[in-house]
């Protein structure tokens, strides 16, 4: 039998997030049911409570930024034991069959990938997934990652955490798949949820880093993080300077602007990975000379496989890297998504799960 | 003191190809004078020779994909000897200090980098670099590549050769950067010069090849060539079942088209390589939640340097692979411009210059 569970959500588009009762699928044999502890606030929320992206439906619950402790392990798990502290990300089932899933990119599967929110929930037809804004949650294991126990035993460390299931793991791909570590000069545009954990895993990976940002107002925050210098975007005189000087550059702007001014500033043979959604997605100009006598790479990364997931929280665990986050109360998620709005978060919001089960009681 | 050689050039901006006389430089010590053999006809000769990029200068001799024998060798060259078959490509000199020319890549030099035709020629102040339309070319050694013995002992595959210089090293370079071997499916966009050549590389390497081409009317020939099976790019339905079947897909069309059609048909995490030079360069509408979402490259090739040239000569020799050509004279030049314009070549025009050197006594 189905259980109930307190969460935030959002019942018709347009409306606030409020108070209301979802129901959560009984443990499943290869299920893990997890008592929410932290949750953290994505963009991704926002697009999708307010249909920006046209495929929402309602209610929904948002939030796959998810940190908690195992409380029920199903008899056919074989990773996840009772008590342990775990975390998800967005997403919590694949085929797992697929060239794919086989490949260890879940999130690529095109047969049946199942979104932490949003998505059809087979065990209880008619209702979508519901995500982390919420008490509890019931995973199949194969999409729990593990905290480790460096984090895990950090009070501090594992408040801040749950953004790595996304925030962390979308900036990670491209600095592991582009084998940046020491020795690399890493740029990172924009100094945001994504932007300010690209520059702490790539300094984590050894990396010399420099942040682009578009004046020099954020000069001692982007040093706070782990970058060594800044460049202003708006800056003629410094984006010259900056031309063909990086191994890779990761654009995490996520309001609409020109690639090509960036693709200027990566070396010949490197990489450029965009990050951040902007838009208009469908027709970004693109010089493809940039590409073609520059012998560049584009690339793009959105989140990552649960393989990756686990490695980049057991690497975050060893070099004691986690977001710099703000922790809200439940009560005041609306607020905080009006601030997100306006980039005033330094650098994610993570809510409170414990303090929003016993107000609830 | 210089010497004059006999050439085939354009003197003024929209004037057809005719003999002209040029100089060369005198053998430094570090030089090799080429005897000029065999010289394939590139697209880009036609963009230059009529100032389609709006940085040509007149009078210019094109061609540089050129083969030849060494017939007078420096005292400071190492390398080459007397009596060798050799290449040049599409470069003469760079600056060999930079970090670009020190990791090899000598096309990339922004500090001194001398195009085989159109650059400002050091040696002989006031005219520019002269190509391969002509008999004789003096070329410093660090750039001339040796033509392996297998290749150089057999006239066919011989008179067949230049082009590996510039089509052949153009495909090679995606192709190696990402691992093109057994077991990877790779498909090439348009069966032209850089496209046939890409199919027999890739095939060379050991990998299944597709053809993407306008329609099934080109089937015999792309498989004579080396591909496996052909999907025609108008027929929605072999498009749609080719979606997310590739593991790089290598585009060598020359003419305007939607690269996100083609990015679409490649696997996630995987690679779309664009090497054909087509308009508007600066403004190619992409979809950037196809590089995000599908986790994708896309990537650019320009020619390569020449440590990775000679490795493709010398895979060329081991494995038989060259260009398919139909030979021409030199005084045939302007018509195989026009043919070429009408993409009518199988797959490169050589021009045969022992016959223009005999002609021209």
């Amino acid at each position: 039998m189905p259980f109930t569970s307190n969460a935030y959500g959002i019942e018709k588009q347009g409306e606030p997030l409020k108070p209301i009762v979802i129901k959560r699928r009984d443990l499943q044999p290869s299920d893990v049911k997890i008592e929410i502890k932290w949750t953290g606030i994505c963009g991704s929320d926002l697009h999708v409570g307010r249909n920006d992206w046209k495929f929402s439906s309602y209610p929904c619950v948002l939030g796959h930024e998810i940190v908690g402790v195992a409380v029920e392990v199903g008899p056919e798990c074989t990773k996840i034991s009772k008590g342990d502290y775990v975390a998800i990300g967005c997403l919590v089932d694949s085929c797992l069959n697929c060239i794919d899933c086989k490949e260890h990119h879940e999130q690529n599967c095109i047969v049946h990938r199942v979104g932490t929110y949003g998505s059809p929930d087979e065990y209880l037809p008619g209702q979508q997934t519901y995500g982390g804004y919420s008490e509890d949650i019931v995973v199949k294991e194969n999409f729990v990652i593990k905290v480790p126990e460096s984090l895990s035993s950090n009070p501090d460390l594992l408040k801040a955490a749950a953004p790595i299931a996304c925030a962390g793991i979308t900036t990670w791909i491209p600095l592991k798949s582009f084998n940046v570590g020491p020795g690399t000069k890493v740029a990172v545009a924009g100094l945001g949820g994504l932007g300010h954990m690209a520059i702490k895993l790539a300094r984590g990976l050894g990396a010399d880093v420099t942040l682009i940002s578009r004046s020099h107002k954020k000069d001692a925050l982007a040093k706070e993080v782990g970058a060594s210098r800044v460049i202003s975007s708006s800056d003629p005189a410094e984006m010259k300077a900056a031309s063909r000087q990086f191994d890779i550059l990761i654009d995490t702007i996520s309001v609409d602007h020109d690639l090509n001014v960036y693709l200027e500033l990566v070396r010949p043979y490197k990489t450029l990975a965009v990050v951040g959604h902007f838009g208009p997605l469908e027709k970004n100009p693109l010089n493809t000379a940039s590409i073609i006598r520059g012998n560049r790479n584009l690339t793009g990364s959105n989140i990552g496989g649960i393989k990756d997931t686990q490695e980049l929280f057991d690497f975050c665990g060893e070099k004691g890297i986690v977001p710099d986050v703000e922790i809200i109360k439940m009560k005041d998620v609306n607020e905080a998504w009006s601030r997100l709005d306006k980039s005033d978060v330094k650098f994610r919001f993570v809510i409170d799960i414990d303090d929003f089960r016993n107000s609830a009681k």
